[in-house]
């Protein structure tokens, strides 16, 4: 079979150039008569590599110089507890936007490490719009805010970061970092895993204002510590090199293919003919989500008439659209469309939906 | 360049066959049209691949049904934490080998979660022996003994597992596992970054007898317990998917060559060549390592001459024997020699040597 269309959440397609120029590399790199994966972390052609990669993802992100850039390992489930492991200090406490399931395992986690104060919630709309703001309830002696700028399984995305004054704000930014450009300025903490937008899983990466690090308490575990990751320059121990190596190609191509600026426009476009198709369907399929927060990553959509589930995962496969199936708490179908998803994807994808309506509508 | 001899500690050679499966394999996987990098980790495709590393490799470590196979991240320095806040329940005091560089990492970790009694410690030695067995201080009240079979920056090695009794026995098998066939059910845990004698780093790779699975106490991150790790098979957050499966190629290519019993053949005879290289060359080479515990897989050497050491090295990498030089703490040079690097290897660097000697002593 030739390539498909995988419009899985993640781990999620990459960019083919991307994949062709790992395996042209694979067994050789740069006549270096091994491959990235063999290569000492701390020998001069890895550092190489790791170098160009963060240096890459400073200029694709614009990362002001007071940032920090870490390439750490356990995914986004870590960052929920280093987060609070590091900054809540002796204040020990911090809010939380609770707008999705990936907000909810951020809270339950943090809940460990002090108390978490609900800034606002849309748990009783069932996580299918961003609270109105006038409702926010935002303390000015948090520690720090946490939020979720686009919630992978329920499709819902902010319009815009909360303004926290001097509070740090923190964001799992796993499934929309790098889809458009973002003012890191007014982070404290950017965290996401790698395996949406950026590269393989068990990658995952930090940027941290660099006030922000060095103030993990007593017990905290050495890996979880930011400031021993920053001090080792992401070498405290053996970092996951090819995961950085494949990062480091996903940033060299979005800086070959115009950036964020770029991103964001055929990102929009993509998502916007998508969300057309469902709402241009009469009801034939739907998408729940508040219309300022659909995410542009991820669009779910449920049939009217959910017998034909199975009949339209089966036809999509056999056009070759594949991991379609919504999340198990949402049901219906999800199709994430990160960057590496080409528009002739989506096209692809809503000309399937459109035959399959008029084959059973 | 053609493929080199490549003699790093760690990210380490991987076998050439595993590396052009994985090339091959690279953009379509078994017709999936996806690489294994893009898979779902819940899709039918990563599942078998998954199920397949598993079965692999406890047959060829011919590990017990009683014994969880878990596929982690973070690498042994996470293990550090997660062993005492899983292990240490209320006798908050546990029994640590100070056999290296490794050990002491160990100790340090585990000092914050509980009291580390010191059972040996070849400290004083600079860690050139295992300490008598008659002298060794086991307590029947700790909550484990920990030890590291393989010293890797040391070049040290125990000959057997130290009994225990009932106390379960914790082993960092970094660098040792899968060398040669070990009794799985003399250990309560086995731990191992995979970088060195498995696959790609950023995989961790723990065997767990059950009953010790379920212990952690409450204030442990989510990512540490090794319960909820287990419950969802390795799948409470995205695992280092690809990582998985270039494992699962090794423990493939494992089982096509003759699994343990053959590698340990082979260790063994590379090993004792090497070695014999050094003894025999009147003191121009030398290790410092009691014998009976001399490395398998990381044979440290220094010159008596330390001033040719960098002429050593580049005639070496000239020769395409790279990543020769040794750890800065020990200084001179080493060279890990895991299952991946064949005699031939082993064999060229020999001749390598002897011939720098014929033009140098």
């Amino acid at each position: 079979m030739s390539r498909i269309y995988n419009f899985s959440a993640g781990p999620a397609t990459l960019p083919l150039a991307v994949l062709e120029q790992a395996q042209q590399e694979m067994t050789d790199w740069h006549g270096s008569g091994m491959s990235v994966m063999e290569m000492s972390h701390r020998g001069k052609e890895f550092i190489s590599i790791a170098e160009k990669a963060e240096a890459d993802l400073r200029e694709v992100m614009n990362i002001p110089e007071h940032y920090k850039v870490l390439f750490l390992q356990g995914g986004a489930s870590s960052q929920f507890a280093m987060v609070p492991l590091n900054l809540m200090g002796k204040a020990r406490k911090a809010d939380y936007f609770d707008t999705g399931a990936w907000s909810a395992k951020a809270i339950k986690e943090a809940a460990r490490y002090g108390h978490v104060n609900i800034v606002a919630s849309s748990k009783e709309q069932s996580y299918t719009t961003i609270p109105d703001r006038a409702l926010w309830e935002l303390n000015e002696d948090a520690a720090y805010v946490h939020f979720t700028p686009n919630e992978t399984i329920g499709g819902l995305e902010f319009d815009t970061e909360p303004e926290t004054g001097d509070v740090p704000l923190v964001a799992d930014m796993s499934s929309s970092i790098l889809s458009r450009p973002i003012d890191v300025d007014k982070y404290g903490i950017i965290y996401a895993g790698a395996q949406k937008n950026i590269g393989p899983a068990g990658l995952t990466i930090a940027i941290i204002r660099e006030d922000l690090v060095g103030h993990a308490g007593p017990n905290t575990p050495a890996m979880m510590d930011y400031a021993i990751h920053d001090k080792a320059e992401s070498m405290y121990n053996t970092p996951p090199t090819y995961g950085w190596y494949i990062a480091g190609l996903v940033f060299d191509w979005l800086l070959k293919n115009g950036g964020l600026t770029a991103m964001a426009e055929v990102n929009e476009r993509k998502a916007t003919a998508l969300y057309d198709c469902v709402d241009n369907s009469g009801s034939f399929y739907s998408n729940p989500i508040d219309k300022p927060y659909r995410s542009w990553m991820n669009v779910p959509f449920i049939m009217a008439d959910s017998s034909l589930d199975a009949a339209f995962l089966a036809g999509a496969a056999e056009a070759g659209l594949v991991q379609l199936k919504g999340h198990r708490s949402v049901g219906g179908m999800r199709a994430s469309i990160y960057n590496a998803m080409p528009e002739e994807g989506v096209q692809a994808l809503i000309s399937y939906m459109q035959d399959f309506q008029q084959k059973n509508g």
